[in-house]
């Protein structure tokens, strides 16, 4: 049975012309039906600078208003998707690229104010990807790319985090074929020392994850992402991976399992 | 046999966001397989001047450098599009936005710098547009709304004129099922006096285009407007009608034939 690979990448990558192209040509290389999930955080905060709208984050996600809805619509499904849609084609890749809203792929639902008020920031419950519509595209040969754009299921947009659209994903293609999920991220994995890639922790599961924890190997932004790639595992992703952007199409990196 | 109907809108819709939603809830309700392409050259103004890009203009056409491409890929296949996907699914119409690089819908080739360097903009072949992409998403029930961002072929965007995407599109699937193009425009239809809806010229041939340029009733931007829908019907399209967009779902208008 065929393999769907889901693979994220963040700002990271997309920040740099030479690597974002390096990249999707290592993308254009899976072999089997893919999707490929993108954040694109820094451009979005340059576009509000320029355009004059001030940038809140709090605890590291976008406060999005109505207007920081706009920027980020623009950038994420505009300019970025559309210049990795572009690009991967030009690799011989027949992308397709997606928000949430398109085939109704994504409903999210707006995160409630309290305790603190994100705006138009939007949650997702990965059983209402819409799988069926991602499994037409690849079984013709098309790619998806997606961005953290959702549908707010009323006529309107949510600004999710790229992560959990990525997570979302794979739990739901996961109902249709056996599914890998790759997040890319700017390290070689998660690392006992963050200044020694030759720490990295080749495999962590949901009880070795409470024990880093307690011992502070993981902290701050991986806390999150590991929930995360936990989530998926338990709900039927069959592999999940976190690597570097230059790793794809091979191994290494930490794998997150049961 | 199932007729398709594409309809294009302009920025005088677009730009309206009351006569917008009403549109879009017109556009909902015609049945059958159907396509939605659209403009939106003001927005990308408005935007280019808060970046404090200057828009240059050549004969009503926007000079699109690098940086303009830009702005025209945020607003018109950001912004407008996902707007416009979001408001028509809220409607119950389950629409798909895309540019001419998703699926490789539109392949463009860009303009010669002679006699004018438009810049990054694009000349499409209707004979390339990838009309079994549009007949898949059809048959499956979404509803393609495309925006005249084109693909370059070599990894790049152009950005091309929103009614030669309409009228390629058109093209595109008249050669799969019979095909009906509605061009939206402020008015009723081609009018002998511009000020009187009562003179509506209810059909326009080759034969009678001629005529009515060399008498002036015909002059500048209706024109190519015309040229372009002489083209369609011309190439396979089964009715071309220029109307009012809040006509969609009716008659009248002016009608262009062989």
């Amino acid at each position: 049975m065929k393999k769907v690979n889901v693979v994220k990448i963040g700002g990271n990558v997309i920040d740099n012309p030479w690597e974002l192209k390096r990249f999707l040509k290592d993308f254009s290389e899976l072999e089997g039906p893919k999707i490929l999930v993108h954040g694109g955080g820094r451009e979005a905060t340059r576009m509000s600078k320029l355009i004059g709208i001030e940038t809140t984050m709090i605890e590291g996600r976008r406060v999005t208003d109505r207007e920081t809805l706009d920027v980020v619509t623009m950038v994420y499904a505009g300019l970025i998707n559309k210049k990795i849609v572009a690009e991967l084609q030009s690799n011989g890749c027949n992308t397709v690229g997606l928000t949430g809203a398109d085939g109704r792929l994504i409903p999210a639902t707006r995160r409630p104010a309290n305790p603190i008020d994100y705006g138009y920031v939007g949650d997702i419950n990965p059983e209402e990807v819409n799988a069926t519509f991602l499994e037409m595209l690849m079984e013709k040969g098309y790619v998806p790319v997606c961005c953290a754009i959702c549908y707010d299921q009323n006529g309107g947009l949510l600004n999710c985090n790229a992560d959990s659209v990525a997570g979302a994903v794979a739990i739901g293609m996961s109902t249709l074929y056996p599914t890998r999920l790759t997040y890319c991220f700017e390290k070689a994995g998660v690392m006992r020392d963050i200044e020694d890639e030759k720490t990295v922790i080749p495999e962590i599961t949901s009880a070795t994850f409470q024990k880093l924890r307690e011992e502070e190997v993981i902290a701050a932004g991986m806390i999150p992402k590991l929930q995360n790639a936990l989530e998926c595992v338990a709900k039927g992703v069959a592999e999940v991976r976190i690597c570097k952007a230059g790793a794809i199409t091979g191994e290494g990196g930490t794998r997150v399992s049961l």
